[in-house]
């Protein structure tokens, strides 16, 4: 039987943390469509995920990137968080957007450009120092787009010395995590391609060095939950960047592909401990919004992990655990679909108003008032976005 | 026995139609890098296009692409090219780059977007009067991202009349090309995903309505010789957008990531009777040179589409049908091998002394100085790419 | 708002087919894991699909394929059938187990095959007319696993052929249903590899040929969906063949490995009128149960099949159609998933009670005793499989 | 420049494994056909693979398949191997076919299942010791079907448990190669379904551990030379399994799918010295000839892998080095293009006649008489295949 209590518990302390980026602009290479209200800079992006989490309650942790929320002076930028109950997350480095970038960044042929490259990764370090994030996640374009353009291993070698160089100067409570992609923007090779690279080099950096896992970021057929679960069991998962998607890196409200895969990775995440903080999986979104409204899909999208947190704890492990050591194979999925195919909407309401939230996010964002005060506010001025 | 002299006439009487825009800059969602020399503007465009032509002899045919190519005066384009002893060949409509087509174009649920799309199609057909292009290609990113966004159905009820109207407004010696893609910019739902879609709309439109294929727009794993050999016993293929991929519409040089794929395909081509002029396939190339330099990307472009199509045209096809029909599995893969391993380069540097031009047209354009002289005469100004 | 009198009706009179060979043994080309109690012959499969159908009240039709069905008195085994409230359904012709068929069947280059193959197929009519049944379905495995091996184009002209024959001779209330597959057993090509194949024969065809689509048999990254709304459209949708996977055709119970896509299959199902009986849309299982109990798989998977379709009834239609029409992309989706997320099953258990049936079918099968009576009885005696 | 005495030494002392298995029967879950003259026993096996290495030199190792391959004495296999020019090669084992299998062998969560397969892989390590083969080669089809289904980090836990103890009883000379596929015929988890799992687990048994790349065994998309480059600098690449797909795990000729990608792997095994005996990649097939001529296809698969290795031989790897670093994409990918568009069968021609041997494999086969021998010899028995 399901401990009630100890759901809700795990329901009231999980946080997810949302991207600075998910509330500028985005679009693919072939339109980036603008919206009304956008944030201008960083400190409007912390206004509205203020509102995320004002509706969610769940939400107080907000990913910055580095350039496109480059400030002065990060700890004012962090002050400001606090005064509005958020705390600043993971920086994400960039390394793709200058022109010297165009071969690669780490893993560059040339040494000047990889030299650069360092350095930014070396500053987000500072950056870190001073907004007080624990994570510094690096994710790498560095590929190939042609069969000989340059030499595979050669650029494994390059990435090592880079992410040694950096795993250096981590802080005692800092960590590195390192993310993977099957492709895009390279497309014949990537550097860091899939979990096992990642894992390879995190295994020899040492225990600050961790995998994070992209749910759009896979070949077509592969098995998240089964990396979660196999880097669960090594203490090697460091996070999640959450996103749906139905081709490659679609980069979707997490949930609304495929619902009972979220499902399946969370059944894992719990069964493999990873909701106690203490083992530091950090819950994050990682989403474009090119053509929904932004603060209403960031607040769907806590809900949907809200969701298949609230089955994945649903589901009855001793039966399941009987099932399985029995070898009854439809017992066993029955067990676990049972819980997927419980309607937990009026559960996480309930949680909400324990919090003493409005149980309904989508509704307390809209009673808010918020959308229309950011869209005849917010005039003038550069739209946040990809570029800037 | 192959007869070597048709072969050679056939590799002489074959032409590629390069795009303007693969001189222009393009990029993936991530950046765009910019490339010295590009042009400016369309005339320089087709400046670049007269290199290629006159390095390989075979590509006299350049696409448009509006509004990327708008101009004032397209008589005056047509001339222009003309002078540099090239046509103009298909015109692409764009419909994806208006903030009004967010959630679409012709498919669109409000009919004031749809109509102003319409119209931007009908205007494509006026300048194929005046650049006497035959083809008008028809690619359209509608979509949807989420489930339940649109109605499918009503969708396709739009597009269906979108076409019919263009349709109707096509001169006798003119068609509509009709392109599919599986997804991009659409993440959910693409309302021409595959050649079925395009090929069901082709056939209830008429003769002059053909469906085209872009190597690029499949599902990982799709046979594209299939449909190549389908459409052409249908009498149903207008032509290709050739280009190569790893992954999703990764706008490589033709050739790059499959060159046995493109021998497979110009088999069928070959086989169905498409190299023949009367039936009217259009080779054309749709690519992104993201990293490499543009011209010379294009070059090898053109001769990797060669290179496959004089494979092709070795193939000993009685000695093919004789093993195919006695069910002889190897040897009928080995007739078709044996031209695959055949190096046919020395054959098209033979073919290309024969029509005047240099063996080597890798090497003929870098003997011509033209890279210089745009590099250091391109300056000021703003760059083409897909944005204008 | 929905109509739930009207969702129960629908409910009631959806009519689920079940194919013969699931209840006999099936596995990989590693091993066929057999199980006790499965039947010998078809008449045990019609007594333990009357199982099914005792359990579920929506399983009253039974597919044969033939020859794995084969019987001396087809009209013996349809009152064989009838005596237990069951009818037969859709004929699958089977020609690819017959040594002959190792370069394909009607596709095959040698006459004498195709002559064989096409005598089978008119036989599978005969047996139509003893049965009653109203549909064949033909699923060719014909193809290629060499690139060369045989003519893409000329197969496709012997395939024409033997479709026109078979046509010519279905009776006036006989259809042909014609199922596409991506790959397996032929693994470079297959002569019916998508819709948009089926599709272009079944249009010559006529009225009586339709399309099947097979939920396990496309591309990675396919939009089934899609297909099922345009096939619907086009009046050409004759069916369904349920099963799910993960990767290939792994034949697993329908609704196991993506129930979201299940959902929104029903949606468009629901949406173009398919639940309609007079649509003429078979909603049929073709299910491989090699590791799990095969009865209760089978009556797991027409649960699985009907809650999809209470969800995809529950839609609520005239708030979509709004939220459609005015853009706005996240309600839309909202009003589906709202659908999706309710828990139907309280609402299928009553409208089993109103059926005067257990309202949970696995606790019914499970205390009919039947598993333990075909356990204990059905011993001696050559299992049924797909060998024969 | 290439030295090309030195490419013909590399060429001349490669040596490919031939499986015993591919001489025998072979098919789908759908259909196994017969093929005339096909062993009845292993020591026919070993005849045909003689045939093999008599026509093509560089082909005189067999690997064996226990049970498939049992004999009473391994002893005398040897011998009559030995007297026949062959050696003995990798043991693979086999718990995938017993009944007991069904849930899984050394992940089964029956202990005693368990204890029976781990029996199996320790019988396997005392067979080499027998035949002197060096590796042991794991191939688990563990997994599950249906979520829920097991624990996946428990099956982990048994099965680095199993790996450990057999590890463990591996003599010095002696290796242990680690297999991964996808899928098939697990369809939702595999218990080594990636590189990486396998690469974990061989990292922490030790240096006998090692990776096996089966070429056919990744999710579509998947750039198997970055794999092998990694493994390589890594020490952890054990052997190939070649093979060729197009779609899942199709088992191909070799070279039949993508010959670009198999050349793009051998360049990554020149690169990386795993052409270098004392680096002990063993170049395995693992192949299965459904439809076509066993022993032909096996030299046909032979030469694909000498031509793939020629052309990355030929590759001008001061050249490459010089573009690369240059950053030149355009030239470092025509220096790559220059070696794979070379025909090399002139060489390899020529280097078979150094060899004493007939310089066409497949002629010389054919002029044996090989093949009319065993067609009339062989009759009556029990056919070789998968079963037995």
């Amino acid at each position: 039987m399901t401990d009630l209590s100890a759901v809700r518990a795990a329901l009231k302390s999980q946080r997810i943390e949302t991207p600075s980026w998910a509330y500028g602009n985005s679009g693919t290479r072939f339109k980036v469509f603008r919206q009304e209200g956008v944030p201008r800079d960083p400190y409007e992006k912390l206004d509205d995920a203020a509102q995320v989490h004002a509706a969610t309650g769940v939400a107080p942790v907000v990913a910055l990137h580095i350039p496109w929320d480059r400030v002065d002076d990060y700890a004012a930028l962090r002050a400001y968080a606090e005064d509005r109950g958020l705390t600043l997350g993971a920086i994400n480095s960039n390394v793709f957007q200058d022109d010297d970038y165009k071969l690669g960044s780490v893993t560059n042929p040339d040494p000047a450009v990889r030299r650069k490259a360092l350095g930014h990764l070396l500053d987000c370090v500072d950056i870190m120092d001073a907004t007080g994030s624990r994570d510094l996640k690096l994710w790498f374009s560095d590929g190939t787009n042609y069969p000989g353009q340059d030499d595979i291993a050669a650029r494994q070698d390059r990435l090592a010395e880079a992410l040694e160089a950096v795993y250096r100067r981590l802080g005692d409570d800092q960590r590195m995590l390192l993310e993977y992609k099957l492709f895009e923007p390279a497309f014949y090779t990537t550097d860091v391609p899939d979990w096992g690279t990642s894992y390879a080099h995190c295994l020899k950096l040492g225990p600050k060095a961790q995998v994070v896992v992209d749910t759009g970021h896979h070949a077509p057929g592969t098995n998240i939950e089964f990396i979660v679960a196999f880097l669960l069991r090594e203490a090697k998962l460091g996070g999640f960047d959450f996103n749906s998607r139905f081709y490659a890196d679609d980069d979707l409200m997490v949930g609304a592909a495929d619902p009972f895969q979220l499902f399946r990775i969370m059944h894992e995440v719990v069964r493999g401990g990873g909701l106690r903080p203490e083992t530091g999986v950090a819950f994050m979104l990682d989403q474009c919004h090119n053509i929904e409204a932004k603060i209403p899909a960031i607040i769907r999208s806590v809900m949907n992990v809200q969701e298949a947190t609230a089955k994945a704890l649903l589901v009855d492990a001793d039966a399941l655990a009987a099932a399985q050591s029995a070898g009854d194979v439809l017992e066993a999925n029955a067990v676990l679909m049972d819980a997927y195919n419980t309607d937990v909407r009026p559960l996480l309401a309930s949680v909400r108003e324990e919090l003493g939230l409005h149980p309904d996010p989508m509704a307390a964002y809209r009673a808010s008032g918020w959308q229309q005060q950011i869209t005849t506010g917010r005039v003038g001025g550069e739209q946040a976005g990809w570029g800037a």
